[in-house]
């Protein structure tokens, strides 16, 4: 049904229907404010502002991985503090010549992944635009002390989950389509661009066994998020280029752009963070509990030698400037 | 300074400078989410989002009233549920065109009315835009039981906060201002609607005492937002007309229209709550101790009864269809 006919209030109802919730939800969406139980004495907040031309584009992404993808880039940011998630607010602007079938295709999106992490949304507020825009806020809970950027020290190993680079090469694929390109294989990064995986039972085993001195989750490069815990740590930091961990997918397809993508390619939520040396028996275990690979892929070293990335003999790799600043840049649109 | 030249990390850098912090903030802006205490076991949330040229236009209202406004409709929101305001995570979608100073004007109208209420700024997302995008997300501790809109019954009074109305006509005179107006009396209403007054501590007692059966903000116009606690009570409600709180700006300024933008126009965030017969007393007592002026304007009925206001001798009273759906009506630019 179009929104002009089904109104604001007829969607508002809709939404309810479709959103997740949970026991601890004591009143959801339709009051003046969510009212929701805190499990523990702190909680953890973070928020993502997407606007349709900006950070996504719909011809190349549907509603329904948009919903997702919202939610997980907000779970990544409460999982690379040690927390768990648990209340989502969204708020969204929408264009005239949408149906609701469209925004309920988001919320189905959202539901997937909040199911999967007992997430509940608990409200927000819906408004005309002339683009989609979305505006998420998370909650969570942290029963461990959170992990901040800032405390990494010079020797500390520098590890990473998963793989990096698949969501910009992924992504890269999605523009231009290559002819002869391998598609199955195309495809896996494709879906690791659209349906990134929040590394929220990972970061919460750092947390609870105060294995990482500094996390962040890798949205902006891994450069550029490394520098973010460089500079609120006061340190350095030594990458080893043949370290960084690759899928297979972008092992066979990167041929023109070598480990760039890996290297300042933003968008892949896989957490980075910072351990002592004396850790990394515990961080192997970690792994083999949580079946997420984690790679150990450089070392934390002191502030005046700043970041630098080596190549197989050791020899410093330079590679083209990366990373994500809003107002610098020229627009590029993103398709987070 | 453009933001062009500052970038987002050096923007972030000036906000975190002025934005309001408080002893409860264990982590504030700058990290992946933000860390604060919660000092009741259960909390409230509630979002807005503001878009420019939807709800507010710049050639009408300062970026400091824009921040000033933006928090105050949502500690409304959280004075409506009794509760106390605490965290507020602001998420900003910027045209390029902006100077960091207009950012900056925009959070110091944010934190001269949070300072007053204690609430601390504690992180959000920024991004490029083709118009100015504002979504706030507020957080409150309940220290008492959260007053809803569904608890209100037959037989309770009705009652609504401070003046109503003054917010639409102000908004009326600063697009129309219409000749040999009389300036000071319309300066004091376009004030009410650039700068209204949550109730914040009226609510927070209403709580304390459970004196509200059921409770509100006027943001869609009275008559809207007294339908939206008939309909989640399951109540009808009469409203007497005569007794509608209207300020003596209002009266000299109203001859057009009468009582219509009292009852109908929106953005005045007072507080419309019902409270049972026996309790009138005591709603009078907390009037003197808190002195925001508290008026009974109706009676719940049968839910058959429908809302009904009521003129002078008692005969029923037609008013143009009023309040606000963003999707049903044609666009209207409303200034917040």
């Amino acid at each position: 049904m179009k929104l002009s006919r089904l109104g604001e209030f007829g969607l508002i109802e809709r939404v309810r229907r479709i959103a997740p919730t949970s026991r601890d939800v004591r009143l959801g969406i339709g009051d003046d404010a969510a009212w929701v139980r805190a499990k523990t004495d702190t909680f953890l907040v973070t928020a993502d502002l997407l606007i349709e031309g900006v950070h996504f584009n719909l011809d190349w992404t549907s509603l329904f991985d948009l919903g997702y993808k919202t939610l997980a880039v907000n779970l990544s940011d409460i999982a690379a503090m040690g927390g768990t998630p648990a209340y989502v607010v969204i708020s969204l602007g929408i264009p005239r010549r949408f149906r609701s079938t469209q925004i309920e295709d988001f919320y189905k999106g959202i539901r997937s992944l909040a199911s999967e992490h007992k997430v509940a949304v608990v409200g927000g507020d819906t408004s005309v635009a002339d683009c989609l825009i979305i505006s998420a806020c998370l909650m969570g809970h942290a029963p461990y002390q959170p992990i901040t950027r800032s405390g990494a020290e010079v020797t500390n190993d520098i590890y990473v989950t998963g793989t990096l680079g698949d969501s910009a090469l992924g992504f890269e694929l999605l523009k231009n389509k290559p002819a002869g390109m391998r598609k199955d294989l195309a495809s896996q990064l494709i879906t690791r661009h659209h349906k990134p995986t929040p590394r929220v039972a990972v970061g919460s085993l750092l947390a609870r066994e105060r294995l990482a001195t500094a996390m962040i989750d890798v949205s902006d490069g891994l450069l550029q998020d490394l520098g973010h815990i460089a500079e609120a740590s006061g340190i350095g930091a030594t990458v080893w280029e043949e370290r960084l961990p690759i899928s297979r997918a972008y092992h066979q397809l990167e041929e023109k752009h070598g480990r760039r993508y890996a290297l300042t390619g933003g968008e892949d939520y896989e957490l980075l963070f910072c351990a002592r040396r004396s850790d990394r028996r515990r961080i192997e275990k970690l792994q083999g509990q949580t079946k997420v690979p984690i790679a150990r892929i450089g070392t934390c070293v002191s502030a005046d030698e700043g970041i630098l990335v080596l190549g197989r003999s050791g020899e410093p790799v330079s590679f083209p400037a990366g990373g994500h600043d809003h107002f610098k840049k020229q627009p590029v649109v993103r398709n987070t």
